[in-house]
């Protein structure tokens, strides 16, 4: 049974005379369905607790660490899904996507577990690491210039001359499921919370979370959240539509994407709330994860901590889960070193 | 049994004719009551491995994650061994140290839970981080000037005028086996390793390993890392003499300290090799453990990677571990962005 919690900001009047849940594209059984299908490829990532933080927060905090899973974020788990998914003769041909980041390197890895080729369309502005990574994963890189129509139409071509099967970063329900089994696998390492805050990019980790979660609502909320530089999943969350993200502006540069179609659906029903974070609080939980939990987190990871910095939560919440997304940045360019 | 392990290069005719072992002031029983007494008040660090690195460097690496320790170091096993071993009537006027680094933290800590006065003599050069983090411990500070023979003056003062009672950072026998507990446990994690790499400083930490692998040897072999900038222990594993460091010179402040007296005894008798590492290896290895495990380790943890990256390790180690000691680093002044 689906018991949907509305959150403070909500429209409460969203579904005012619903009597059955609205039909969403995923199902807890996908995910549990995900789980055996990548067992073999991903990790189980660890939980990691902190007196130091739990007595600066008042909250009983378990940080669930997803910069420790394969090419060091949460991408590996739904490309994985989408990936194994396939029939045999719809892998033949390859995959492909058009990514400048994590998914990128995850759908090579993931291909390459398959073995079948990964078509990856990246712009030509792309970092020299992320680059490397693709590469030595065996991707396939097609450049383009650095702008979402160009990146589009080069995955069209690629697609077109090579008949291999797109593979979304965020928007498609395999990949969702596959982000939903973070959530699944930190609920049973973790049973007693009563909070799980995600960052919210393209939704996909947020939808996955929420869905995985359902069963465990009420009682557990789940929570997204977001640079205020790129707070489209907030205004559409706000307004029941979703909303357009023409110039996003955050250092979290796994958050600048819009919130995909199929995601919003599934956010819009099964998440309490949205928060965002100013870049400032992104930085500085960066740092104080880094300082104090010792381990390399990029900057969209450190936006659930910065909700915390903020005072962002519900007085309610004493046991809080905090999905960190990723650890693959730069470290030649860490934010507190580069001047504002 | 004690089985003695003689390494490549140590002195071969150390005891010619020994047919029975040194006595050693540290038994593995002093380990195993270690354990046992600071159970409550330090972590059961997590093992890392890694496939990237494992490929790379064709062995099977096992890291002991000391950074995730309490004051994010070892030093909290030693510490707390050291102030809990005390008699109610010893530990009524407190304890004291002289430290600049991760030893002063510790003892503030233990202190703090036995609920006793921890007095540290700090040089007044000390990072404000390191001052701030003793303090926050409730520790109380004494500044000198920052010489060794300083130091020690400021603290036999402080000792005199409280009575406290004086915890060396490495060359004591209840730190010695505090430190062992590492090993003990990481050798429980991981029983099947047949090589163990320790960073060398001051030497408890090699002390203490060694003797909590004792009874694994010779199929388990203990090797200390040491900066070429500080290689006192090197010199004096070398000759069978213990060797002064007048003038270290290495990033790895951990590691600047002449081996003890007491570690020295210990190391002579049970390690099998001391390698040396250079300072460019530290930061490269400091940099790829960063970027593959997505941990933040100090430099003198780095070391024991940086042996491997210039290829010192015996041919026969097919599993090795590596216990990275800690994570207190200035996020503010990270060696490759400092011009060298």
């Amino acid at each position: 049974a689906l018991a949907i919690r509305r959150c403070r900001r909500q429209p409460q009047d969203l579904y005012p005379l619903m009597t059955t849940p609205p039909v969403l594209p995923i199902a807890p059984d996908d995910i549990d369905a995900a789980r055996k299908r990548i067992a073999p490829f991903v990790s189980v990532t660890p939980i990691m607790t902190s007196q130091v933080l739990d007595e600066r927060f008042g909250v009983a905090l378990h940080f669930k660490c997803e910069n420790f899973q394969k090419i060091g974020a949460f991408k590996a788990r739904g490309a994985h899904n989408a990936v194994f998914s396939l029939t045999d003769a719809e892998a033949s041909r390859g995959v492909i996507t058009h990514s400048s980041g994590n998914h990128a390197a995850a759908l090579a890895l993931a291909a390459r577990n398959r073995g079948i080729p990964a078509y990856v369309v990246m712009p030509s502005n792309s970092s020299p690491a992320k680059i490397a990574s693709v590469r030595r994963l065996g991707g396939i890189i097609t450049f383009c210039e650095p702008a979402t129509a160009a990146r589009e139409a080069t995955a069209e071509a690629v697609r077109a001359k090579t008949g291999a099967a797109l593979v979304h970063p965020f928007d498609d329900p395999r990949v969702i499921a596959g982000q939903g089994t973070c959530a699944r696998e930190f609920l049973e390492q973790v049973p007693t919370l009563d909070g799980l805050y995600a960052p919210l990019g393209g939704g996909g980790l947020l939808a996955g979370t929420a869905i995985a979660a359902r069963e465990n609502q009420p009682r557990l909320r789940v929570f997204g959240i977001e640079p205020a530089g790129a707070d489209d999943g907030f205004r559409s969350f706000q307004t029941g539509q979703r909303q357009p993200q023409p110039h996003p502006h955050t250092i979290a540069d796994g958050l600048r994407t819009a919130v995909g179609e199929v995601n919003f659906l599934i956010l819009r029903s099964l998440v309490s709330d949205i928060f965002t974070v100013e870049e400032a609080s992104i930085v500085a939980a960066m740092r104080l994860i880094w300082e104090v939990l010792k381990i390399v987190v990029e900057p969209s990871s450190a936006v659930v901590l910065a909700a915390l910095l903020e005072g962002k939560r519900p007085a309610d919440c004493r046991r809080l889960g905090l999905i960190l997304s990723g650890g693959n940045v730069d470290l030649d360019a860490l934010p507190w070193m580069v001047k504002a």
